[in-house]
């Protein structure tokens, strides 16, 4: 790009000029105004709110980038999303929003006049208006602004299979610090231009973050340069403040990047060319505050961390009224809007129409270009079995051949993909790339393993890359499915929360639509993670999933391959739901044949006759069961005890859908009282053998009335490398030790008990020496099977 | 780095093939055998173990590099520790660490003769042995390879204020794709050369992840290279497979990577340079698997991911057995150990002696070094009050104050710092800034607000690296405070499960010495986020470190300033802790004086007689509290109810330590069952404002006798932004709704309660209309003051 370009005429830059005097306005005024919002009568406090909450300091930014963007919009007619990183950008993308007329189209009372000017600067930051940053209830928007680190990853999210589209994405220098963000550059070797969309990063280089210089902004321009160049991008540097000079320069910039993103595509597109593309993006450093208050009581301001937020919030103190009256005034309102309060049409003229307006992009609202996903039969899938036991299949292989006919039935849709962090194999997914590869779009060789430029199974060592990736994909509007290690999925706790929150948000805000479900599939959980030991062992994500909303959480346990089978289609059907499944990968007894399972999935939870002796009268004891190898273990201290105490009648309970345990009142999941009480009986023991945490289970039932009785084994984190029997032993979650609560808890087995435990405890020894000795499971545990007694 | 120098003589280059092929030999054997270590017998089946679990990929490059930085050592006398971040690289480490003699030092059974060897190999991913990663229980070892992605943070964190060390810290290729890790090569803007020490990176670039390239190894030279620079380091890449080239080349690259921090260190400390130095990196490009197998049944596997973990597990396939033996003696073990099964004393020459040993560094079993905190004086501190609610405070405000003293007292013996992500002003604790500056080695202005290249508050916009930092800070003997809104230490929530299990492995090793406590302030919380709203809503962290084992597991939830001050002393003087401490910024009422709150926060809960009324014979209801908020909504509830209906029998109860809640055999601070049934009886209503969400309360609670009495209030997922009151409002935690549920919860209430409903009710129309209307909390609330009745 040459410094000397100037694409822009006189005229040009004069209206440019009031577009970005006019969005900066709204935005001061938004963050400081309950009335007056043409500033029409002199400015006094009772104009003013009396509580300043706001960020002015990425502000002037965000609006001269949008301005910008528009400007080519317009001469391309090309589909563009905005995605604002920094955080607190609300009041310029409203703004900017408003400008373009969309916000008066989405909320028809901000209308385009004073009176509708009044609600507008009213709402930001009030109680029950809108947040600081853009959310939700912003028009255009698919990327919440209050965490930061994920702008970058929304986007290119945004851009797979979307081959129109382009993004652009503001990252916040205070953002680029993220760990999140920092990788999150390396989407260019995964966007392959033929198929997909273009992600053009800005990285706005204002130099603060709410109290210190940024990173970033800190070091040699020439260091810049370097880093963003190693990430693969040809970077272009916009610097300055003078606003005539930047306008041309931003110009020229914009010209530079669209054309290179055209050249981009015709290379590839059309020429054939297999090259990875350097992408460009723009480096815009400006000042922080731009346009603002140079000083505040003599204290550099503009410029600086001081305009982080509300540069001055003090408006008793001597001549901060006038200060914002001044300030506010010197972006000419009056030659702004007409009388009216509407904009001057030369000025909105400035903005595209319809569609093509950044705020009214169809896929910033997903859910409108949602096609539901086309589910494969799963009969041809099916284990099938003769008995409970009768045979072992790997849960997660038979899903991934499921998962292979659903990305073919979709192939032509292009509209579903599936995430992991280098998992997908270890998972056992393989089957996916019978007829879909890895996308990668850097180098290759020719002994690569199912890599190319295009295919449907997304994998970076990165879990904040996938979720971030896959989260701009649902949100505009397409399907996806993560599976990832279950301890590592902690990685993304917070971002969950976010999309948690965005959910919540979207279903309140009316004109957003349903989008699909963030769907994980948990595997080498806890229970088999014997090549890792203890630092991959944490089943702790369902505690922190059942913490969410409850119209947004679910949460299932399958305790075989069938089940997991209609789990998963339930999962892929719905939507606006955070979905987790866990389930295991190696081979186990399989216990419910198709009709069963699609039967038992459909209740979530229920009473297994079959492995029952209590048809005549009620227990003595539930055994109760949620995940498989818990389900294992019980059947085996099941059999155990029949064999032994066959007077003792025991039911047999299993939980796929974990949020039937809450009561009816806290989740929509929740089993009424009496179904509960039908289930669990209304005073007899319940022994829970359970996946995860055991006070998990005691959080969920604490309504119920036989709540005291329940006595859950689980993980007490105890782990190491060990075989998979010994885990189960170390947390007390074994045949053994389930065996041995049902001897303490049931009062009628007290003159058995005493000889009972003695012989399980001597079995408990046993199996300790002999995994020492030999580093696997005793004999009778590697080949038990159940035997309907 | 010329390609041409030979830094190697003949002789030299001969034995160190010796030592790394000793190395590789003695990693393979950890991962197949089971005895015959030194392989004098033919190999048979039974001298394998029966489940072959562990990685091999990285083992080699970690060996070959191990070796090279011992030579280094031997040469220049200095301290350097040893970081591998590859995640599987334990029998690379073990073996190296067995080479130098103290594997058998800390673990007196593993001899360095056969019997020993027989021993090491067998322990390895077995049943009561080691992981296949460097853990708590590996010699030399700060950082556990279970999670990616923290190495090069953990590394920056032991350098700080250490400046003789040098820490040499591994990157794996997978890692570097992690978010967390790409961010934190940025450590070297903050890391001061004069009074820190350094940290040399390697990347090792072996090309491959589980089942995928990896980025890093897929872009051109040049652009890696640029990254590298961009970063703000000085590369030497060393390319290869050839061993003896590669033996010289990566001598003349430790040669200059070792002379370049040098040279940064003269210039810095004798020279007065005062420039951000361009610390080297190395990176190291080499074949996964190297000197592995190169195919199996046909199958590329030298360099490929097929080396990734065990190159061919099952040994009963044709031809395995043999393979695994060539592979074995191609090491020639009989040239590498004597007769005894001893390493030849010219091999183990290589290694450098006694604590220079990377393996012996005190600084990696921290707790040697550590000496305790100075802890000053409470009392200067003290918020002074006649009376409960007398006076209000910013309780982190004081906390700051005392922490700016306990910067003072501690500066001589450097070993405290604090952390935040860019918060530490927005967290009020701007009093530290008196006497220290935050660290910062990148650009300065004469303009910068507390910048320094020497400082104690570290604050980069990366909870991920605030973390890592910590964590390596407190790893190597030092102690650390870390303030964070409390939404959004989530982020490292998948951290602190990996610290926690750190720490219990690191209990259970007999040599580790204990550490100083990781300890969180968590502030800017869930109540009182009015600038933000929804998206930093979330009091879920408790809930996630409850799960941790009860012996590291803390949570406090101060009331007020002096009980602020009490919990961060304690806090401060404790090890082998997770501290998790909740407390608000904004100015709050203030109701212990400092006498009060020592008793108070001792005992961790107790009932407050000055604003209770049942003195004579039992509570009606017991109104408890934890938390500041909630602890303000209670008490104000009282003074409503007492007012009210003056006849009704209120106890109020306030919880400091949540962990009191808990079950005696469930946690150590748990209350004995006579104890909680004295505080909060055991049958009345207790109605709980609580800080988080509801449902951990009742998760604490569910063994107590008296739990189904317990209703609960607390965040309910309900957030926006709005005026703090409405928070309390919308989640039903306000004194209204605490007031509502006692006339709903006590019988005797029956006859009142319609009445008093009523009037309730309409306070909170009241209520909503006015904070719409006026955009603040109306007048009583905001000027509510607590009156002894």
């Amino acid at each position: 790009m040459s410094e000397t370009t100037s694409p822009l005429s006189e005229g040009e830059l004069a209206l440019f000029d009031k577009w970005w005097a006019a969005a900066n306005y709204l935005s001061v005024a938004q963050i400081y105004l309950l009335d007056n919002p043409l500033l029409r009568e002199k400015l006094t406090l009772e104009h003013t709110k009396p509580r300043l909450l706001g960020h002015w300091g990425t502000t002037p930014g965000l609006n001269f980038l949008y301005l910008h963007l528009n400007r080519i919009i317009r001469r391309d007619k090309s589909s563009v999303l905005f995605v604002a990183g920094p955080g607190h950008g609300a009041p310029g993308v409203v703004a900017s929003t408003y400008l373009e007329g969309t916000y008066s189209e989405y909320f028809p009372e901000i209308t385009q006049d004073a009176a509708g000017l009044k609600k507008l600067v009213r709402q930001f930051s009030f109680p029950g208006g809108i947040p600081s940053h853009a959310a939700a209830t912003t028009p255009g928007s698919i990327h919440e602004g209050g965490e930061l680190g994920y702008s970058l990853s929304h986007s290119f999210g945004a851009a797979f299979d979307n081959p129109d589209l382009t993004i652009a994405c503001v990252v916040g220098d205070g953002e680029a610090e993220t760990g999140p963000l920092a990788t999150s550059w390396h989407g260019n070797k995964f966007l392959n231009p033929v198929a997909d969309g273009a992600v053009l990063p800005i990285l706005h280089l204002n130099g603060y973050k709410i109290a210190n210089p940024t990173v970033l902004a800190r070091i040699p321009t020439e260091e810049l340069l370097a880093l963003f160049r190693g990430y693969g991008y040809a970077p272009i540097l916009v610097e300055g403040h003078e606003p005539d000079l930047m306008h041309q320069k931003m110009a020229a910039a914009m010209d530079t990047a669209f054309a290179a993103i055209a050249a981009i595509r015709r290379a590839a597109r059309e020429e054939g060319s297999t090259e990875r593309p350097t992408w460009p993006m723009i480096i815009l450093r400006s000042p922080k505050g731009w346009t603002g208050p140079k000083t505040v009581d003599g204290l550099r301001t503009e410029g600086y961390w001081r305009s982080h937020q509300v540069p001055f919030s003090d408006l008793t103190k001597p001549g901060h009224l006038a200060l914002l009256e001044e300030w506010l005034r010197s972006y000419h309102p009056e030659s702004l809007f007409d009388e009216n309060g509407t904009l001057l049409p030369e000025i909105r003229a400035l903005a595209p129409a319809g569609h093509l307006r950044m705020s009214d992009n169809p896929h910033a609202n997903g859910g409108i270009l949602r096609r539901p996903l086309r589910l494969p039969d799963l009969a041809p899938h099916a284990i099938a079995l003769s008995a409970p036991g009768a045979v072992t299949g790997e849960a997660t292989r038979v899903l991934g051949e499921w998962l292979r006919d659903v990305m073919t039935a979709n192939q032509d849709q292009r509209n579903f993909r599936v995430w992991s962090p280098d998992e997908n194999n270890s998972n056992r997914l393989n089957a996916l790339l019978d007829v879909t590869d890895r996308q990668w779009e850097a180098e290759r060789f020719d002994y690569d393993d199912h890599l190319a430029p295009e295919g449907r199974v997304m994998e970076i060592l990165s879990e904040h890359t996938c979720q971030g990736w896959l989260e701009g994909y649902l949100l505009t509007g397409r399907h996806g499915f993560f599976s990832c290690y279950e301890a590592f999925v902690h990685i993304v706790d917070s971002m969950v929360n976010q999309h948690s929150k965005w959910l919540k948000e979207a279903n309140e805000t009316p004109w957003r639509r349903s989008i699909s479900s963030m769907n994980y599939l948990l595997t080498s959980h806890v229970w088999r993670q014997d090549h890792n030991g203890f630092s991959h062992q944490d089943p702790g994500f369902i505690d922190h999933v059942v913490n969410k909303r409850a119209d947004v959480a679910r949460v299932y346990l399958p305790p075989d391959a069938n089940t997991l089978l209609c789990v998963a289609r339930h999962c892929l059907e719905s939507w606006d739901r955070i979905n987790v499944i866990v389930a295991g990968k190696q081979p186990e007894w399989q216990w419910l044949d198709m009709d069963a399972a699609i039967r038992h999935c459909a209740q979530g939870i229920g009473i297994w006759e079959w492995a029952s002796n209590d048809r005549d009268g009620g227990p003595d004891v539930v055994m109760a069961c949620a995940g498989d190898v818990p389900t294992m273990e019980t059947l085996a201290a099941v059999s155990l005890l029949r064999r032994h105490v066959p007077e003792l009648k025991i039911r047999v309970v299993n939980v796929v859908d974990l949020l039937t345990l809450q009561a009816k009142e806290q989740h929509p999941h929740g089993l009424d009282e009496a179904t509960f009480e039908m289930i669990f009986t209304k005073d007899r023991p319940v022994i829970f053998a359970f996946h995860g945490y055991p006070q998990l289970i005691h959080q969920l039932i604490y309504r119920r009335s036989n709540c005291r009785n329940f006595h859950v084994h689980g993980f007490r984190e105890e782990g190491t490398t060990t075989t998979p029997f010994d885990m189960t032993v170390r947390n007390h979650l074994s045949r053994y030790h389930l065996a041995l609560n049902v001897f303490r808890r049931v009062p009628s087995m007290a003159a058995k008990a005493a000889y009972a435990t003695q012989a399980i405890q001597d079995r408990l020894v046993e199996h300790r020496l002999y995994v020492r000795e030999h580093g696997q499971d005793m004999p009778e545990i590697r080949n038990w099977k159940w035997e309907t007694p």
